[in-house]
């Protein structure tokens, strides 16, 4: 997606550790009108599919996932990392590994609101080492809905993650590409 | 707002401790059509104020300002709950209590994105005691920007977080304020 390149190559900040920042737009301040096309794009991509909900993480990907679902005229579901009061004891589970934040956490999502009837488009903001996304997979898997594929805005190529969950057969798009990214160079995937 | 009213007294569950869950259309599972009327309805009151960003805070509150943002052509932001390696060392930072939860936690804000020129709407999903309102005030104060007040999807009235605010000069919308709540009785206020 080439406005999205654009964005990333004009605002976004290379630190070290693999860090791309792009909290200009994307997941602290953000550009509504290219969330906004990023939502569309999603739902150009996967609407052939059937999509009864989008699934995605608190808390950024909820904003390529409300825009998606609005798209898509569909509900949006957002796994939680925190067991608050207001989730039942009736939930779906699973174990993610954040490298951003260094640590191990849990998700939850409710059993009511997915299930063997649905078919799922997970989206999320960033996709690195494809440990959020698994951990979706995993909460879609245990519910019995089709997964129809997974959208993220953007993925650290270089990485690794993508490309796994793609060599085990599950599609997933992403709308900017980096293969390598230094302090002054990010170079797309074609 | 009648449509939010009539979505809360249909599928809102009340629990012991003032809990209501409306986690199936509002704030885990997300009906796009109400919350896409709800950003509609919050840049119709404000839009005559020359609102140059939403603020929110995440999780929840980002659908409601996706939304409210949309609609105004502004962008949004949303303070972060934890200090990320992808935050700079330069945010505006207050405590918030959480009831829900039970514990206080630091919010954070990048400078670089909220300043003098802003004038800044605060949007969110639930108003009670009134603390994350607060906090983000509190940010807003020390930013430097206008703030031309608050909109909140439901606003639990007997809870007084609202009033206080009001009380001190603050214009605070919300679409369904909710002032007596049992198991079987909601009572909106008029």
């Amino acid at each position: 997606m080439e406005l999205l390149q654009k964005k990333i190559l004009k605002y976004g900040r290379v630190f070290d550790g693999n860090i791309l920042k792009v909290d200009s737009f994307l997941n602290h301040q953000v550009d509504i009108n290219l969330l906004t096309k990023v939502g569309e794009q999603f739902a150009k991509q996967f609407k052939a599919h059937g999509v009864t909900k989008i699934l995605t993480i608190e808390a950024s990907g909820i904003i390529v996932a409300a825009f998606t679902a609005q798209k898509l005229n569909v509900p949006m579901l957002f796994a939680k990392k925190t067991q608050s009061k207001n989730l039942s004891s009736s939930v779906y589970t699973t174990h993610v590994m954040s490298y951003t934040h260094g640590k191990v956490y849990d998700i939850f999502v409710e059993k009511e609101y997915l299930n063997a009837n649905d078919t799922v488009l997970i989206v999320d903001d960033f996709l690195a080492n494809g440990q959020a996304l698994l951990g979706l997979i995993d909460i879609v898997k245990q519910s019995g809905a089709k997964l129809v594929g997974c959208g993220v805005a953007i993925e650290k190529g270089f990485q690794g993650g993508g490309d796994k969950l793609r060599s085990q057969g599950i599609r997933v798009e992403s709308l900017a590409c980096i293969d390598s990214m230094t302090d002054n160079t990010l170079v797309f995937r074609q």
